[in-house]
């Protein structure tokens, strides 16, 4: 999986960024040492500098986020996120700036009202920066974006843009959405944290639906006191802060089923090293799998996100069919459009009780361990890459986070991904805090 | 509950209309005996005569309508609905016709996107000819609609203005949508037939949320043919006819519990009679009290929807909160601003644990009969009437239909409601079609 590239496209290694985190922006603010205007101006320096090789933004609101930046200034900081530049994906509605849900068929639309995610990280003071690059309406058709690490390689998708800014250092954090894989895997690729909460937490209203019994919001950042920020600004006050669990007698899932054998061999011996590195930390680790959970959970799961989506896009279908790339006419709506009802029945139920047995399981367990994806970023900006790793966690509503833990020896990232369980999200990131701090590989 | 109001206030009976149902202008068209513009120019026709009474409407797109029914004239018709002119309400989203959310926030906003309900319909050769009137984003402040009954009482909100066009012929069916009690409780007040199907079947993207966990689409109409069309333009072409379901034999769960005591009177005879008539039927009689589905319901899910709607219209609370009324204030937001987190989730699991209790406790009954709503619609236009009989169907997301089986002393539709088993709809609105026309009462 891991793969090299002409050198002639090797850019100048953005992701090596020393652009301080949103939490450090932060301090730096509250205590007068910085202003909004003087943090965003040190983003679109970034941005000049790496955006036309990365691709990250279908549109940059340069203007709007100076303008917003100086009323920021202005203002005593209040608000959790007060001045803090951040991305957001393109197939969430945004009502200063242009919206394309990445397809054609729309032409800078502006939408009545911010989405609900929007409105609440401006009203925490976060400044909006621009919209970043999504596949056509967050299927697999791949925008311009290329990954940060080596431009000849996929940023994985749909959030590519989200991924590769903040990988790049354009912006602290940047908001995406998973139906599939669509956090994890870009993170996974652009080696930075992708944080998919529990089904429903984050509200996304105001957000285009893809299926909307699996559609997530999530977060790209680059430390997890970030995802908690952003948590706490969608959530509400009383989320608390990171706080690092004890790995000793943590119970440690191993999820090498169903798919082991899709993992190239680095992420299998990331994912073994890391076992070795618990175990040596007092976890008690033991293998996940699932019982029952996974059984036809697949082949449900790919039953009602066609059978949805088809739905969802009907304005598109009716009023922009000729604008469909070919991936989107003949992948999930094609499957959508040729299931029934009954069948779709069906599947919700073999869903709602896989995710019965999936909470049943994990009364055993603390969190499970597997990879992100089977490897790093495969070596062309034509396809996204595999959801094998991530579908299952996206459809049990359960959360899960992609930690960048190394590189692969074309010097790709490799994520590993830990799931919790449903609505324990606290949980699942105190633990991820353990084990990228702890852990160091 | 019933009463009466000066005379003077007394509409020309808009409700006692001839206008045909969908199904019967839909033969007619196929057949060639009419086309669309002729009953479009029929709606209208009723629309000039009532609409200054009534307001049903908060755009009325006269224009595009026309030039669309002149389009679907030209065309052979081959929509399930083609040229069948239908109303929206006003939180689902229109790219050709002005959507304002029942506030005076947006000034004619035109979304960039079809809701998926509307597209579906439009797929469909259906002919959007406005919006309807909602309360203030969907939450319980009224517009300007009354009842065509009786002008002095309250339509019943959300969807109020879609049960008053659809009661008053203007159209012969209208979309709507139920987070409580938002559209059996208007269609039952205006004395149409309102179904509120299982929740997730139609497709909610594009529609404005309030709380994403209960948000139902519905739809309003004078036959359940009609609601059959509308259920097949929205799922898919498996969706059979209606089939009037036998009644010997028929599992009749009388849902007295837990709030039968807010019953009126009319309302408790009303019940009592049609399970008399059910009897000579050959119906199996039984009180249904839910197992412990209710315990704690009520309390759960308030915080749900308290928690989520405050979330949901964030960008309102951020710009527009001085055109706030008073109870959006201080109703549901107020609540779910109050909420954390933790609250929050327990309000979930309960929820989940009630779904689950209620599948089990449905399995001996083929449907639970209860009133639609305490009594007629109240003499107010102040106020939109109790959800006591309808949040549980709506949060535990089974399936409810409202019939229209009678009028008070008063002269006001009294509605009986029917509630079924998830995902079981087809069951129940066979059952919906014996009942309402094996019973006349």
């Amino acid at each position: 999986m891991s793969s090299t590239s002409s050198s002639s496209e090797t850019p100048p290694i953005p992701h090596k960024t020393d652009m301080p985190t949103a939490s450090a922006m932060q301090k730096d603010i509250v205590a007068g040492r910085l202003t909004p205007s003087a943090i965003l101006e040190a983003c679109l320096e970034v941005v000049d500098q790496h955006e036309k090789n990365v691709g990250a933004w279908a549109f940059i609101d340069q203007d709007g986020a100076r303008r917003r930046a100086k009323e920021l200034d202005r203002q005593a900081p209040k608000g959790l996120l007060h001045g803090i530049p951040f991305g957001i994906k393109d197939n969430i509605d945004t009502c200063e700036i242009p919206t394309d849900y990445g397809t054609s068929i729309y032409n800078h639309s502006l939408p009545p009202r911010d989405a609900a995610c929007v409105a609440s990280l401006r009203l925490a003071g976060a400044n909006p920066l621009g919209k970043t690059v999504s596949t056509e309406l967050a299927h697999i058709t791949p925008g311009k974006t290329r990954n940060p690490w080596n431009l000849s390689h996929t940023p994985g998708g749909s959030s590519s843009g989200s991924a590769a800014a903040v990988a790049s250092g354009m912006v602290p954090v940047a908001l995406g959405t998973q139906t599939t894989g669509s956090v994890i895997r870009p993170a996974a690729f652009c080696g930075v944290i992708g944080y998919k909460p529990t089904f429903g937490d984050f509200n996304v209203s105001g957000v285009l639906a893809n299926a909307p019994s699996f559609d997530t919001l999530g977060v790209m950042a680059r430390c997890i006191d970030d995802v908690v920020l952003v948590r706490r600004a969608l959530l509400d006050g009383s989320i608390p802060d990171v706080r690092p669990a004890p790995l000793a007698g943590a119970r440690v899932g191993i999820g090498r089923t169903p798919f082991w054998d899709h993992a190239c061999a680095a992420s299998q011996a990331l994912l073994d090293k890391t076992t070795s590195r618990l175990e040596q930390a007092g976890a008690i680790l033991s293998d996940f799998d699932g019982g029952l959970t996974f059984d036809g959970l697949e082949t449900a799961g790919s039953v009602i996100a066609g059978y949805e989506f088809a739905r969802t896009i009907t304005h598109e279908r009716r009023t922009g069919y000729d604008r469909f790339s070919e991936p989107l006419r003949e992948g999930r709506m094609a499957d959508g459009l040729r299931a029934d009802y009954d069948t779709y029945v069906a599947a919700l139920w073999r869903m709602e009780e896989a995710r019965i047995q999936f909470d049943a399981a994990m009364l055993h367990f603390d969190f499970i361990l597997t990879p992100s994806t089977p490897g790093s970023a495969p070596n062309s900006v034509r396809e996204t890459g595999s959801p094998k790793f991530t579908f299952a966690w996206s459809w049990l509503h359960v959360p899960a986070i992609t930690l960048p833990m190394t590189t692969d020896e074309g010097g790709l990232p490799l994520g590993l991904q830990m799931a919790g369980r449903r609505h324990q999200d606290e949980h699942l990131l105190n633990f991820a805090e353990a084990v990228l701090h702890n852990l160091p590989i």
